[in-house]
Order: C-alpha cells, then structure tokens, then sequence
C-alpha cells in the first residue's frame, strides 16, 4: 500500500519530470511545498501558467519575450550591423549576463543534426539568412556551442552566407582555455586550438 | 535592463523559494519548462494546487491524508497498541518504507525547542498524551531524531508518561553504527552508544 496520500504522489511525479530532480528530491520538495505556509505552492501555480501563456517567440531574432519585439530588438541603442546567431533562449541570457556584447541576436532553436533528423528548415535558419541580406548587416558572429552540431551548423551558416555572396563577415566566437582552469587538465583539442588561435600579448 | 521576460523573472523567483534551488538551478530548470512541450507546466501547476486543496491532516494521528482518517489509521489490519511518535509525515514515509513496523504512528510537527520559542503545547504534544491514555495503547515508541531537539522531546515524552502513571512501555529506536558506515569515520558519540547497547550476538 502507497503511504503517500494520491494528491502528493502526482505533485512527486510532476516533479519528477523536471531534469536532474529523481524520486528523492521530488519527494523531499513535494513535503517542502505542503508545509510551507507562505503561499509558495499558489505562487510557483500561477507563475507556471502565466509564463506559458505569455512567453513567446520574437517575430524577428526568435528569443523569448512577453512583448511584441524582444527586449534587445526594440532596444534602440543596440548595434544593428551584427547578428549574434545562438542555439538557445539561454544562451542569449549567458551572453548578456557578460554585458560584452551590444548587437542583435538570432536563436536557432537547435542546431543541425542530421542523426536526429534535423535539417537547416527544421530550426530557424532560413530566417536567419533573410535577416543576413538586410544591407544594415555587417558581421554575423556564430556563437553556438563547440560540439558537433555547433561545429556543424557553423560551417553550414558560413558555406550559405559566402555561397551567396552576401557582403557579411562571419565570424566564430574564439577558442581557448577558460579562465581558471589548469592547463594539465585541459583536453588536447582545447589546447592546441589555444596554441593555434594565440595572440600578441600586446593585442591583449 | 533584465534580458529575462517578466514572467520568466518570475517564475524563477518563484522556483528559489524551493529548498537547494539555487538561481542557476532555477534559471535552468525554468528554461527547461518554457521549452518543454508535453504539458509539464500545466500539469505541475495543478498538482501543486490539488495538494494544497486535498491534503489535510488525519484527525487522530495528524500524518497527512486525502481522506477523512489516514491511510495508516483506517487500515484494520494494524496493530493499534503500539504508537510510534515522529516528528513530521516524511518520517512516517521512510518508517513505512522499511515494511518493517506495522503498529500505529503520531506526527508532532515539530519538536520541543525552547531556543525557537516551541514549548510541548505548540506540537501535537498534548493529543499523544491524550492517546497514550487509552487502555488499548501498550507501548509508545519514540522515533524522534537523534538531535539536541529530539532527545529532549523524548525524555519530555517519556517523563509525563512516567508521571501520569500510564501502564504502557515508553521505548526509543535503537541508537548505533548504520548499516555500510566505516567505523573509522563514525563521530564518538554514535561509537560509544554503539558499545554501550551492544547485543548478544545470538539475539541478532
């Protein structure tokens, strides 16, 4: 017999399915929220169905927003000669957390991956395209993550771009050790990518 | 400016008011059920508001129900001559996991903790007194944790039991070295109970 009254047993698998949280936590959250007192169950309720209600796509770089336009595009200080491409809504909030970077944006909303059946229509490609042959467009800046896809994707965006002639730089965000690791634990391709990609220090 | 959406913001917020959510983890976790298309956020939203409506607390033995008496309490093949007193509905959960207990429970919600102000009348306290009165009750296993907290509630327990003259066998689960611990790394209090509630080796 179920010692978990039905009610807690949904809310511990609805918890379940979010990612990294397994039986345990689920279990200990669920018994959190019931003994709560302020409020947080009805709280965390309306927060989720409100961001599913509201939270949309830009019509023109594809980022999330609640508004018409995102909160970069309709920002008129913005440089509008460079589009930053990135696979994901988080990756646009990784880059401006750096406060580094004061261009447009474009979200894929994937990368290509032909072993699981995504192709350049599958993921918000074509648009990006459209968007390079605005004659405002100067640099596209391909930030998407180094993995096979990204790699993959960052070539295909660039053979597209040149393929048409388009007067646009394309650009990759650069390779090297991050700040704060140890060199003896970097992987091989890392360094040598760091060793080819060196700079004068005085560039620096 | 906050390249979050306002909803989003929120629902972030809402997510770090869980215990170990932290605001990477809520940031991530809010990503995930913005993306997610199988009616997570739907689903989650109304198991959380379901739990607060249905779950109350069983009107004998205050562990939580969605019935009028709880699971344990309305199951007639217990035994009802043994309580076994804890402190919140989660130790019921683990004690019932063991399969190894069939006797009744009582959850104080709480313990006696005179440092926050909670004395023996703001806990479930006075209604185990109440029924350890009754002339069915045999024996009062106490299964609070090995804490400052939990002793003290303990010996409180066991002293009004002892003072009122009840004829029922007050009992503590048994102090020791958990199964698969290192002794080596066991703290000195746990060895030395261990040493002092040594069993004959036959007994086990």
């Amino acid at each position: 017999m179920d010692p978990y009254p039905k009610p807690l047993r949904e809310l511990i698998s609805q918890l379940k399915r979010l990612p990294g949280i397994g039986e345990k936590t689920a279990s200990r959250l669920a018994l959190y929220i019931l003994g709560e007192k302020g409020g947080l169950a009805v709280g965390l309720a309306d927060a989720l169905k409100k961001v599913k209600q509201c939270i949309r796509l830009c019509p023109v770089c594809f980022n999330i927003t609640d508004k018409k336009l995102c909160a970069i595009c309709q920002n008129a200080s913005r440089d509008v000669s460079i589009i930053c491409v990135v696979e994901d809504p988080s990756d646009v909030l990784a880059l401006e957390a750096t406060h580094s970077y004061n261009g447009l944006y474009h979200v894929l909303h994937g990368l290509i991956s032909p072993i699981n059946g995504i192709g350049p229509d599958n993921i918000k490609l074509p648009e990006l395209i459209e968007r390079a042959k605005k004659p405002s467009i100067k640099e596209v800046l391909i930030a998407t993550n180094p993995s096979v896809e990204g790699e993959s994707t960052s070539h295909y965006i660039h053979k597209v771009i040149r393929d048409a002639k388009l007067p646009v730089t394309v650009s990759r965000i650069a390779y090297g050790i991050p700040m704060g690791a140890e060199l003896k634990y970097m992987d091989q391709i890392t360094l040598s990518s760091a060793l080819r990609y060196r700079r004068n220090i005085k560039d620096l």
